[in-house]
């Protein structure tokens, strides 16, 4: 019973295809409940299917509370650990654990305790979350994850030089333009607002300088834009460059220098012997 | 005569002087009917020249029919088989052969059957892909999409953490600016078009926060379109340099340890004999 | 006594923790200057705390001056000179002395003689460079610079580029859209910041073409701002990129060819022995 | 008095110092000519200085023609050819003759033959094309030339692909939103200019979709921008990288495999007599 179980909601060797169909039923489950919450929010279709809609998401409320308990029931397996108890909760505070706890959470909170409807229905989005523990894309994650934090250091400090480039230029800017607008550069937090759109290259249209000076050292921004765009996608391309060429050395480093096949796998073994 | 069309066609080894006449030719005739359905979209120009434009239109749409016929009749040259129909049917769903099909079956569809006529004035844009079908860019095309291939997990994790983005910020927004602009973000797909206007920095100045922490949100979403550049940029990158090495590794791989000269080229067959 | 103070304001082996401690609390009191910045420029907070802003004001003054001055003192232990004076202004006219000079100035400096009162506010943001004195990010900050310096030429090439397209591009759309818009293209330099709005994209739309010869121009620096933006980045992939080889290169170069291990630390040291 | 005009001119080994001013003195000529440009622009500064700005546009123009002739003069120095005439042809038809022709050219054109007054003001801004006759950049401009030169076919192929996606999106948009936007989206050049200031992202807001359909189209559009602007820094990133690869691989091979010193330097050649 507990290892059928194991088969369906864990990738296993022999039961791959079950599993597979089930991950495939429930990552349905998580894109039409996002497209309940978007529906929701549209003033006819709510009027007019509220009873489907509520339907609906106590179903997948169900469906994922079983699973969730479906899967602390095997935590045992998929976390070992000396007691039973420990393996649970080893599950429960893992991120993939959390992510489903917060799933289910926003329908049984309300019950328990009184909460902003607001903050519960935002909760709602972390079944979003879901689709990233698909096995599927795993190894790109990882990979994109791993060189972010490489150099997380070297795009903090851009973060950094870009925060400086905009309290600067939201400074100046509020004591240039304030004078001639003081209703759209009215504090600097307004003008920090405009910084960014404009740092940003959004430029929205709501709020843009109308002095020569102004316009000098909006352009002046605009301009340090692209650069704050050159450099994290540098840092980054450097970084992917660099994870390519480690696995390719890794790869290399692994071969045989007898034969030139690869020493992990199951081939050389019977080759050497 | 078949050989005679043959080379005329496809790109021959005796007839490339023809066959590039003829290239030109259909070229001047694509760019030439892509001229022609912009104009019609013009009220006066269309109102003044109607005959000239269908008359071309008939003109253009009959030299292509007749060179997808001939590319059937030589089709057991370019994709030989066992039996002519086989080859023909090589021809047709091959993916060239289905964009020369969609360039004229608007023209003939209303024949048959009762078709939507904007639907056949969009299949008419088929004819600009076969510019594709060009040798000229073959390897460069062909080196772009390689790059995407062998990269399309990565990217396709980065659309999703897009997506994911897209969607918690269009979800909050609604419920952040929802009560001061109930016209503009009415619903969270409006709110979700806010996103997408804003995290591709295109803001056109439509849709944008009027409250602080709308603001703040916004402020946040655009300074993450940065990092979202960045991230395809950089590993599109990684993928074009990985490329780069890999044919210089090819050809380093091709040279004769002994003479230094390529293995492959005529020169060092003779050479070695 | 002086060891002490060395201890505490630089960074020391012994002291580190102490260090640290008084690190961090420079660092928050940096931060909660530019919130009173920032708020001193809302006009109802302003109204209504400027007792308690004035307050905190003189008292990080106060601390700056006062850690600005133990500097100064400690200034023979860092910078080790052959007179006290010397050690004193090599710290002094040192990039970080200059940075907690003006930090401290625009309070004292209206003692001394009569100055605009914005110009000192704006220095009082020099307070923000300090955080870049946090030894932190110092690397990474370091590492950018030497990418940015060695690729100077080559950014100043693309700099100039870009004036030129954005000069040759806004004399054209005077002349072409002057006519039709004569108060939004009223001379060379409003049509200038249109040129720099629509290459950096950032598009805030007070100042746009008409004209289909204006809007066909217009598209062709947006076109091109994406160019403008390729180089850069580009550039400094290229260069970010060839600082992570050197620096692997070097590692490599220093290993031991025998037993494989640093030649620069320790344990190589003993194992040789 | 030649070998004196040689040295003023160009760049040569003893007159070096002499020739430096000389390019300082033309490059102020050149920025301050830009500069009356731009004022000539300025009602307000036209009618006040038009004298001014006559009398400097006439001096100019005067220094820039005898530097012209004075470089036909030593055309026989700087283009060594058979005959004198040949010599002269030489350096006029090469690319920086043919520039400083075009920067005095709108002076004298008009005492030949009507001309465009427009046309010829726009002559005038290719003296500032005259920036990059001076040397000190010239290896960075050859550098990001030459990368551009080697990705030119990836590049068109990027740029066709761009054509082929703001064809399809103005073709679509143009049927979409004509209906209800029959201004905004009158034909399918209009819907063109809407496709460009989205896919760029510039995205002023004179133009914007309001129907649902419409807003998918566009926001797919944006989305693909960062695709198209991940493209070219790509390939670009990756030709800089292959190029700074080259000039390492350079330097490794003229090193002597002996002493390890440069074998084109002056040094090796003492060293190995």
């Amino acid at each position: 019973m507990k290892s059928r179980i194991y088969e369906l909601v864990e990738k296993g060797s022999h039961g791959r295809r079950l599993n597979q169909m089930f991950d495939n039923f429930i990552m349905s489950l998580i894109v039409m409940s996002l497209v309940s919450i978007i529906l929701e929010s549209i003033p006819d279709v709510h009027s007019k299917y509220s009873e489907i809609l509520y339907g609906f998401n106590i179903l997948s409320i169900g469906i994922f509370t079983i699973e969730y308990f479906m899967r602390i029931y095997v935590s045992d397996v998929t976390h070992p650990s000396e007691t039973r108890l420990k393996s649970a909760s080893k599950f429960i505070f893992s991120t993939y654990g959390l992510i489903d706890l917060l799933a289910i959470l926003p329908f049984f909170l309300p019950m328990l305790i009184k909460i902003d409807l607001r903050f519960l229905r935002a909760l709602r989005l972390t079944r979003f979350l879901r689709i990233l523990k698909l096995n599927r894309y795993n190894d790109s994650l990882n990979l994109i994850w791993a060189v972010i934090k490489e150099k997380k250091s070297e795009l903090a400090v851009t973060g950094f030089l870009t925060f400086l480039i905009l309290m600067i230029a939201s400074f100046l800017m509020y004591h240039i333009e304030g004078d001639k607008q003081p209703e759209a550069f009215s504090n600097i937090l307004e003008s920090f607002w405009w910084a960014v759109a404009t740092l940003t290259t959004v430029g929205y249209g709501d709020i843009y300088p109308i002095t020569g000076l102004g316009k000098f050292i909006s352009g002046l921004i605009a301009i340090l834009g692209i650069g704050i765009v050159a450099l994290p996608t540098g840092i980054v391309g450097a970084g992917f460059m660099a994870k390519v060429e480690q696995v390719k050395q890794k790869k290399e480093d692994r071969k045989c220098p007898h034969c030139g096949c690869d020493l992990l796998t199951r081939q050389h073994e019977i080759h050497s012997n």
